[in-house]
């Protein structure tokens, strides 16, 4: 139907955003790398660069996902039916364990729990994270309620005074009640990305989407990335007890046990939305270290940097970084299906969550054929699409660190890898330009360098979302030399318009 | 690719468990009320009750929303264009808005979040209800400091003496701080679910669901259902104080102000999950009369209850509860989709939530133009789905009601509204059977009386997840009266089994 009211309803201050920038175009249509926008009657051919921030590695509408997509729905394909046998789901939990194994030579299997977004995954980990600690926790105390039993023997006995021991029994007791319903914390590096759901965006460094919600669930406690030891420094800080009790020379004493505080390590191997940073090996080295110490587990977060878009189905396998969780999401849908898993070691894995966590939606037909189909891809030819973004993104790369150093005034550094590259501008807070000033103010400036490279280039880049000086390129493993070509010539008219103009082409529109 | 391994990775445990039911069948193609699984060279059909847990009011593959979702992806219409114009999200939200102005008789619009499934759409609820608690404790924080100033001025004046002045004003301080960064607290009713996200599972009353994770979110305090008065009781029993200072005949004096410690009312107008039980008109005026004595909103979750499934759009509007924000999902991808949505009344909407939340797979052209043709068939020859919901639902209830009548000592009770109705079976725990004492222990009652079902009868039906004594009928508002007839006849057989016989027939399988 045609709606009768002209007010916007969805999101209208976002779109007043955007329009100032120039952005808020219509697309009507994707295809590989291209999004279109009709001007009369005219299609206009946009080279997207955002690639649905990681989701089209394969493009958009990729023919043969499409194509089977719409077979999968003249099959009547049955996307509900929960609490059934679910093969494909099955199927693709073991691709998914298989290439894992080769890349991380491991032979232990992953147990597979599915979801709709990358930040449910992330949620299902957290989940599973906290009921392993719970299980844990129930054991210690389990051990402390054995403890209280034999200082009552010794009671019983008459070797201890019983108004003594029930008074340590009561503060033991009372002091691990209180701890036990403490909230546990989450480890997490400065400017990481976990999603934006009630819990998950705790661990989403940004404040402006953490901040006003951090009353509503578990923290985080972030590492910074370039200081070795911070992380054991903040384990060391936020060190709690349990206390239990010992017969000490036949005398009850409260003696303290480490409280297992800590739920996970939840990271990603490159940092999307923190402007494309990869982790430094001295980081990485440090959280297996202190994860393994802690005993919880490393939770790698994929959501954007796995399926090949690196050049290996996974981000972390270049940095020898191991997680106990995985989670996918983005191309695993194939720019098509709402796709996402948790993947859990099978020595970590806790049956019964599977009868305490699911979801309407998830574990579908649907969209686990598509990610299915997008594996079969992804794995063909010997591995050709993972070379491709691999060898597209060393050339994206080694042309935007000429641009650099062609421009060091205005671009401060090329980061990422693979087809996940982030390029990041110089701060222009001091500019002589009050242009440019004005944009550095906003908090905006990078989506107005977006803004610029649509009207004037139709290149579709935006900011990483918490690193608005960082331009984010995440296009398709099937982008062509001649694309990279008319970026980088894009982005050096950018970089002169910044260098040499007082920045007038930039500024805000309408 | 095949898969390589044999070893089961998706749900394993869960999957031996449904097969104890016999449940594990696979469905290879859903159309209408019929899901078919395979037998040899046959497709056996099989009459579907669970429609997706209440995602199907349209069918299975409904022909008309299949051939609309092909058209979609052979013109490649583009699901990754985040950040740009979403004209087809405006259209639904206006849609929605039009709907329900004309259910409530009001003529306030209402703001659209997308989301990727129900239980996003409620952590979406609760961080923007969360937010308009922010907003109102730092306006009291901010009167405070006011406060402060003028026991500061007095001080300055020398009427007031400094170390008095400045031991108050630390205490005040620190009390409020320690307040503000405490967790909200919700309200919804005993028997409650809304997800399973690491937050929304603390809305869902289900220890099971919810438990385990209580460490990680703010904590829901659950009202009985059949108690007048008793949310006045938890909120008097939870109400906690800010301290503020004002000058008392010159001298400084703590004063109380009421924190706003309550974050919103949460709840579905039937409980789905919790047994199928319609909200009790003084439940619904006891709610609305305390949400707005502490100014917090109603959140209204018509997931499972809305879109038309109990022959009106809202299931609310039966009950006069009127919200403040809605959420919906399920049906609004019309069995298809993965699409969901919250909508907030425009007097408590706040605009800079648009800059804190977002999803890389919500508000995507596809679910938003598929939820949009189901408004429009909803809709569609003045609301016929909602008459036809209400009429079959009408005939379903009355026939349940005589098999009720006919065996009272084996079913308890029929309820529910339109096609969403739930049938309560008495509990078998004191059964002269041995069997029937034995499903009744296994936790899992529901879901034998369902496998007999299958197995005998090819029909699929489920208990509620939190109420294992209600089976589910939630049919598609296509169903006919002769699918009522067959339902009703094998629910008469089951009836018999369990009445008649020692109950082997439900036994375990296997």
């Amino acid at each position: 139907m045609t709606a009768q009211t002209t007010q916007e309803l969805a999101e209208p201050y976002l779109r007043r955003v955007l329009g100032t920038a120039g952005l808020d175009v219509e697309y009507v249509r994707g295809h590989g790398d291209t999004l279109y926008y009709r001007k009369g009657d005219e299609e206009v051919p946009v080279l997207d660069l955002v690639g649905g921030y990681g989701s089209t590695l394969l493009g958009h509408s990729n023919p043969e996902l499409v194509a089977y997509a719409r077979e999968l729905l003249a099959a009547q394909t049955p996307i509900h039916a929960q609490f059934s046998r679910h093969p494909y789901a099955n199927d693709v939990a073991a691709d998914l364990v298989r290439i894992i194994q080769r890349e991380t030579g491991s032979e232990e299997p992953f147990f597979a729990i599915f979801a709709n977004s990358g930040a449910e995954a992330i949620e299902a980990a957290m989940k599973h994270a906290e009921f392993e600690r719970h299980v844990r926790l129930e054991q210690l105390r389990a051990a402390v309620g054995v403890s209280i039993e034999a200082v009552r023997a010794a009671v019983a006995e008459g070797s201890v005074a019983a108004a003594e021991a029930e008074a340590l029994i009561a503060d033991v007791t009372a002091h691990n009640e209180a701890l036990a319903t403490s909230p546990p914390l989450f480890l997490t590096p400065v400017g990481s990305f976990h999603g934006k759901l009630a819990a998950s965006t705790q661990l989403t460094y940004n404040p402006i989407y953490r901040a006003v919600f951090s009353a509503l669930a578990a923290q985080a406690r972030f590492v910074p990335l370039d200081e070795p030891g911070a992380i054991d420094e903040i384990v060391r800080s936020e060190s709690r007890w349990l206390h239990d009790l010992a017969l000490e020379g036949g005398r009850p004493t409260v003696v303290q046990r480490p409280f297992p505080g800590f739920c996970a390590v939840v990271l990603e191997p490159i940092l999307g939305e923190g402007g494309i940073h990869e982790l430094p090996a001295a980081f990485v080295h440090d959280v297996q270290r202190v994860a393994g110490e802690l005993d919880i587990p490393v939770v790698v977060d994929e959501v954007q940097s796995g399926m090949g878009r690196t050049g290996a189905f996974l981000a972390s396998s270049h940095l020898g970084l191991r997680g106990d969780y995985y989670t996918l999401a983005k191309s695993l849908g194939g720019g098509i299906a709402k796709a996402a898993v948790l993947l859990v070691r099978a020595s970590r894995y806790l049956n019964d969550f599977e009868m305490m966590h699911s979801s309407t939606f998830a574990k579908d037909s649907y969209s686990c054929l598509i990610a299915g189909r997008v594996l079969q891809m992804l794995e063909a030819g010997d591995g050709e699409i993972y070379r491709s973004a691999g060898a597209r993104g060393a050339e994206l790369r080694q042309a935007l660190q000429e641009l650099q150093r062609e421009f060091p005034g205005v671009l401060k550094e090329v980061r990422g890898r693979g087809l996940m590259l982030g390029l990041e501008f110089c701060e222009q807070a001091h500019s002589p330009s009050p242009v440019l000033r004005q944009l550095h103010a906003s908090g905006f400036f990078g989506y107005f360098l977006s803004g610029y490279l649509l009207r004037e280039h139709h290149i579709r880049t935006f900011p990483t979302s918490s690193a608005v000086h960082t331009l984010r390129f995440e296009p398709s493993a099937f982008i062509t030399t001649a694309d990279i070509t008319r970026l980088v010539g894009a982005l050096r008219d950018l970089c002169t318009q910044i260098a040499g103009t007082d920045g007038h082409r930039l500024a805000p529109v309408g």
